[in-house]
């Protein structure tokens, strides 16, 4: 062992004993006859002094220390007189005996402090010493800690952890997959996986009850914001369960993290909302409920005015924005210009304000009496300086754009604190999704999610109004996990490939295996699965999942530190029997 | 839930409850006006009773299910007259109130035995169906059980664990890659680690002082018995720790699994040896050390008595067989066929007979007095009965032949107990390996491993002779981990590149971002990884690390039961810009 303590380690009871530290030069700084050195490992910082009147010799080549060199020190821990009491060794310091240079440093490209000088691609490029910043580095500690904190949860509730494939079949329906050319099966390829769900679901089959892991998925879309070719998901699976007993596991699994891991005590049941009230109400299958807001519907109520727009709308919702009747006309500009924004899609937006003084103003004045406003206001509990936020048009695409001006209200007035965690079951998801370009139903799951029992008769003659067993975890707006009661009834399983347009010889080719699997007796089953760096971002308090990933990758799936991908070797192609389409690459990059 | 209790819990404590039961059906019996099933599940088997003078409908039901049926029973917990002391539930039997088909099975092709009728390739075909046999699911939930004790060990002692990618960037160097085709870059190839390496180097890099992984990792080599395409490594690295401190954490880690799994109780350090040692006295860098019968050299004793064949060898080796002297001439005739073996390569079997009587008989009798073999036999401490058994030839290789005797030896003398536990280190590994056909070195471990200090003075004038600090954990023969001291110092790992016969250009295009980051103050650090398929296989002596996997691969890396790898979609190809050179392949196969 190059040292006997850590730097986070010493305090003031230690004072007296000669100890060894080893770690980075943080920081060096010259008072008087004196070097000071922040000394830095994993643990924390230990101030090491260095005395020109003691030890001239020692105190000079302390003086040569650069930043980020790697140094051991023998002293001996004396008290401080000006305590620092930021630091847990604040107490304490370092007089130095013997100075070791374990390794030298380049002067690195920016600084090694939570407020660093250093840009993104910068600071990607050498992740190495980025992941030196405490701030970063403690993201991934974190990260480390729900991992325990999941697999004991799980662990003693029976759950085995088995390791399923990384080579596995191709299947096309869906995302699309990374593919493996296989040398030993020349023109084969191998895929790898999206997610475990068809091992999982045999390992069901097998008779394994109940089932986790912390699964690397690998998925080859092109990258949005905030997302990365491969990604962790909190894989679960469980036999003989109904739907209750599958929220009961996972919401006990919630709880237990951000109690052990946060402190936070969810000391109730999470609430519960079907998909359809959760649009109905607040626009999105991913409500953030750590604001009221909700949607009011105003239609009926705003009927024979004359007034075109509301008139010739499917559709006509409100939110009451309390407080805000003094909104300024800048700010409801601001307003209108979000919801007119392309990804929001309005064609503009109407509000009434409901003064102190108890007029109303709004845009719509000319066509509705105060006494029809006042209508609206009472169904939507407005009081005197509120106001209301009003959106028309198709049912859908205006609840998805009344979403998106509630989200912003909720930020403008600062009711979505990251620390304030309010999560909610949405259940009943539809099972289909219409596609009109393809003119098909899509599983909004996937295929092997079982319909609601009463609706099973309305398969054919009302396929898109099914509703499936399927749940998802949402917690201040974001989709934490997901899942579904499956079908294990191969005959059902027959109907759904059925309805998703899939030929016989398709779903054979695809899917073959697990649906030979389930003529050998599959028990009923369930499962889910968490995002697991948007479980860790969530607990840290993140923007981006990529804080939770020691080595990410950037926006064209490229690691900035090692240039990964590349070309390869010619002998390696060679080897696989495949050719880079060099030609047609470079005449489509034109 | 289906069920209030599994087919694994009831005693004799529980007589009389109601309860409910869900499983598989193992077994079906009729006697008398009963009719008895084994119900299965992971947890157990409950003897379930159909009586029908009380129900002959429910009987009669009863007695239509089949093996593998998914029922549902509703019952009363009784005593049973006739107990099956083999069974932890065999003091009762549920009398059945209720019967609930969940789900049908076809007649399962193979038996649900410990003693399956079913083959080999079958059993992989249908691994859902092998893997609900109690003996494979066993080492299923041993391996989970080994997992997540490692976790705790490690955990315990500050260790993070913490994914690296497992899309990363090609190293032609050592084993094959698997590629990654990347479609966002085309031309551009990820390749699949084939271990953490390079990353858990930049973790100690960036100060995360002590690393572990439960990491999959993936080589395309051809697929000797007993190799996967992908397997998981225990993954672990630490910085500021020297040789003692790597060791003593691990073999720590090994005590520990081994005491709270198996309940083995190493109560001793673990011996050590170094390779040079390990080759003199065992002629193998995976000693067996369960039994003795070490080497000893004879070389000196036999020259000048004209026997050309010992005149002429380098090297002349003996073996004890103790009380071995009354073996047949047949026995004699296998092993000399054994040491003929192509594999072996020796040429012939040499050996000396110390008969009960004081007598002495040997091959070499003609060249030899008998005072001439009573010297070998002292040197081997041979006792009347005992017989030597001798090899000649060039060093290295007879030392290797002279191995795989010594080990048929033990296995014929029973001295190889699966379950007698024999650990050792094998320390100072051979820091290069000289590869005649390359003409040139190789790294034996990997190009970072840090040669001892003591010979860095001879690393130009006698490569060859160069030691590394690098360390294997052996036990019974089997490596179950290796590892090393790094390099640390950016010159000294230039130096290793150069030695290596890299050029600075390759060095650089491979791994120039590791260097890159040494340059910033890598600290002292040092690893180990076990396989741990093997380290599973060991604690559940199995012979194979096939079984420890849920799904593994056959020798043509094809899983039997999906059929990957297969061909894909033109269209997926296409997207890739890659083509499968099908003439090549065609023209290839001939």
């Amino acid at each position: 062992m190059y040292r006997t303590k850590t730097c986070g380690e010493l305090r003031i009871e230690n004072v007296g004993e000669e100890v060894t530290l080893a770690g980075w030069v943080q920081r060096t700084r010259k008072m008087g006859g004196m070097t000071f050195i922040d000394l830095r490992d994993r643990y924390g910082i230990t101030q090491i002094v260095f005395n020109n009147e003691i030890d001239a010799g020692l105190c000079e080549r302390a003086n040569h220390l650069g930043r980020e060199y790697v140094i051991q020190v023998v002293g001996k821990v004396a008290e401080r007189s000006n305590k620092n009491a930021n630091l847990p060794t604040g107490d304490i310091e370092i007089i130095a005996g013997k100075l070791n240079v374990l390794n030298k440093s380049d002067v690195p490209p920016f600084t090694i402090e939570d407020n660093t000088d250093g840009g993104d691609d910068l600071r990607m490029e050498y992740r190495y010493l980025d992941l030196r910043r405490a701030c970063v580095r403690k993201n991934l500690e974190l990260r480390h800690r729900i991992a325990q904190e999941i697999r004991r949860y799980l662990d003693d509730r029976g759950f085995l952890e088995v390791e399923t494939p990384l080579l596995i079949g191709s299947t096309p329906e869906g995302a699309r997959d990374f593919v493996v050319p296989s040398r030993m099966n020349p023109g084969q390829f191998y895929a790898l996986p999206q997610s475990p769900q068809l091992y999982k679901q045999l390992l069901m089959v097998a008779g394994f009850d109940r089932y986790f892991q912390i699964a690397k998925c690998l998925r080859d879309e092109d990258l949005r914001a905030d997302r990365q070719p491969e990604f962790t998901q909190i894989d679960c699976e469980m036999s003989f369960v109904e739907q209750e007993d599958v929220l009961q596991m996972f919401e006990g699994l919630v709880k237990t993290i951000f109690k052990n891991v946060r402190g936070v005590d969810f000391n109730y049941d999470f609430p519960r909302i079907t998909w359809a009230d959760a649009m109905k109400y607040y626009g999105s299958d991913k409500p953030d409920i750590r604001f009221g807001m909700k949607f009011v519907e105003l239609k009926d109520l705003t009927e024979g005015k004359n007034f075109g727009v509301f008139d010739n709308a499917e559709f006509v919702v409100a939110i009451n924005a309390e407080g805000c009747a003094n909104y300024s006309r800048k700010q409801l500009d601001e307003l209108t210009e979000l919801v007119k924004r392309p990804q929001v899609g309005a064609k503009g937006l109407v509000w009434v304000k409901f003064e102190a003084d108890g007029s109303i103003k709004s845009t719509v004045g000319k066509f509705y009496s105060d006494d029809d406003l006042r209508k609206w206001g009472e169904r939507c509990n407005a009081k005197a300086g509120d106001m209301l936020l009003i959106l028309a048009g198709k049912t859908m695409p205006t609840r998805k754009a009344m979403n998106e001006l509630r989200l912003a209200m909720g930020e403008r007035l600062g009711l979505r604190k990251k620390n304030d965690y309010k999560p909610i079951w949405v259940i009943d998801f539809p099972m289909f999704e219409w596609d009109e370009e393809t003119q098909r139903f899509y599983a909004m799951h996937h295929p092997f999610t079982k319909p609601k029992d009463e609706d099973i008769p309305i398969l054919n003659s009302d396929t898109g109004a099914v509703r499936a067993n399927a749940y998802d975890m949402v917690m201040n707006g974001v989709e934490l996990g997901g899942g579904s009661i499956r079908i294990h009834d191969p005959k059902l399983q027959d109907k759904m490939f059925e309805l998703l347009g899939f030929t016989e010889e398709r779903a054979q080719e695809q899917f073959g295996f697990l649906m030979k699997a389930f003529k050998f007796g599959a028990p009923p089953h369930a499962g889910l699965a968490f995002g697991f760096d948007r479980f860790v971002s969530m607990v840290a308090e993140l923007d981006s999942i990529r804080d939770t990933i020691a080595f990410p990758k950037n926006n064209s799936g490229r690691d900035m530190m090692t240039g990964a991908p590349a070309e390869l070797d010619p002998s390696q192609l060679e080897e696989l029997y495949i050719n880079v389409d060099k030609a047609r690459i470079e005449k489509d990059k034109k």
